[in-house]
């Protein structure tokens, strides 16, 4: 099982989710978190402080889910998320070692599907 | 060393972190989030468009942990956060490369301990 | 790539992330968590509860990096996050699979420069 972990702008997250929802992702974990990217102009120091470097609201989105399944869902994820502006965002991936449905107990792919 | 995620339900919080403690797990890390998992009836779309499907607010607990004691918290995690329902929530496990207590500089198993 | 995790205390954040800036670390990823450490003198059962493990507000920074430049960073936070006082925080290493810039589909390295 791998993680996919995408930091997105706040605006693209309810069409990422129903693009999702509709390839068969249902269960998704959100995080409201800020950040700071690479931007033209903006160095470290600036005026003598660096508080030039803007930190922006994002959406984390992390989706854990079969590991032949994470091409899908990185390319839905960038048609539905870019804009072709600085700032649409980035995508990470992770092993995953193990998951469990607590409910059920089930472990590993069932503990996801 | 690996990491254990927990999604789980808020209420269930509380009695998570007790029950960790008096089992030696003093350090973990907290974080609000909101999720979606699978949910009978749920479908993507649904009256044209997919706003049906909750997100409902979750705990995420991060606790990174000696590989050896992986299960034992799983079983923790399970026995306090299970209620039968639908939406008891997921456990994923991480491997971890490194760790270091800032303070003391130690790094490795030593630092998680 | 490596992701490195720092749990840390709120008043060191922008201190870190200026220095992170001046070494050509741009992007960076904070979550707002709470956290609990081992503490002397504070046990899991005390008065009949364990309330009395206090769950302080830390900040979270992710920061995705080639890996040879890991050790680089786990210098930079100790140096600007260390007080010496209990409470200074934990890093933690992660192996990164992939990474993705979603404005220009570039993955790999390239991704996270
Ligand atoms: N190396 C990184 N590690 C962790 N998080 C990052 C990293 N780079 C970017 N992020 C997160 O992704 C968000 C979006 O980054 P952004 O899209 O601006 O990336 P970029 O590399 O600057 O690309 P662009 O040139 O398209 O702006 C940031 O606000 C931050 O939360
Ligand atoms: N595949 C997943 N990736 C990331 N987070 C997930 C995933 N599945 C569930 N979650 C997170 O776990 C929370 C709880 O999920 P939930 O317990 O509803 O799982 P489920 O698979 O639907 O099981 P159940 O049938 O018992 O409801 C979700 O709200 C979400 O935050
Ligand atoms: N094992 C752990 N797993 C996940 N998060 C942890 C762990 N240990 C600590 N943390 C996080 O790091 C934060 C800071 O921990 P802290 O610096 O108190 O660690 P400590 O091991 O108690 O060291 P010290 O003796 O210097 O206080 C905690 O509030 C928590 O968010
Ligand atoms: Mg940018
Ligand atoms: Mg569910
Ligand atoms: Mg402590």
């Amino acid at each position: 099982m791998k993680k996919i972990e995408a930091i997105i702008r706040p605006e693209k997250f309810q069409a990422l989710r129903d693009e999702l929802a509709s390839h068969g992702f249902l269960g998704l974990t959100v995080t409201e978190v800020a950040g700071t990217g690479k931007q033209k102009g903006q160095t470290g120091v600036f005026r003598g402080t660096s508080y030039e470097i803007k930190v922006l609201p994002k959406i984390k989105i992390e989706l854990v889910l079969p590991q032949e399944r994470t091409d899908e869902v990185i390319d839905i994820i960038i048609d539905t998320c870019h804009t072709d502006q600085i700032g649409d965002g980035k995508i990470f991936v992770y092993d995953v070692e193990d998951a469990v449905r607590i409910r059920t107990k089930e472990r590993g792919k069932p503990a996801v599907l």
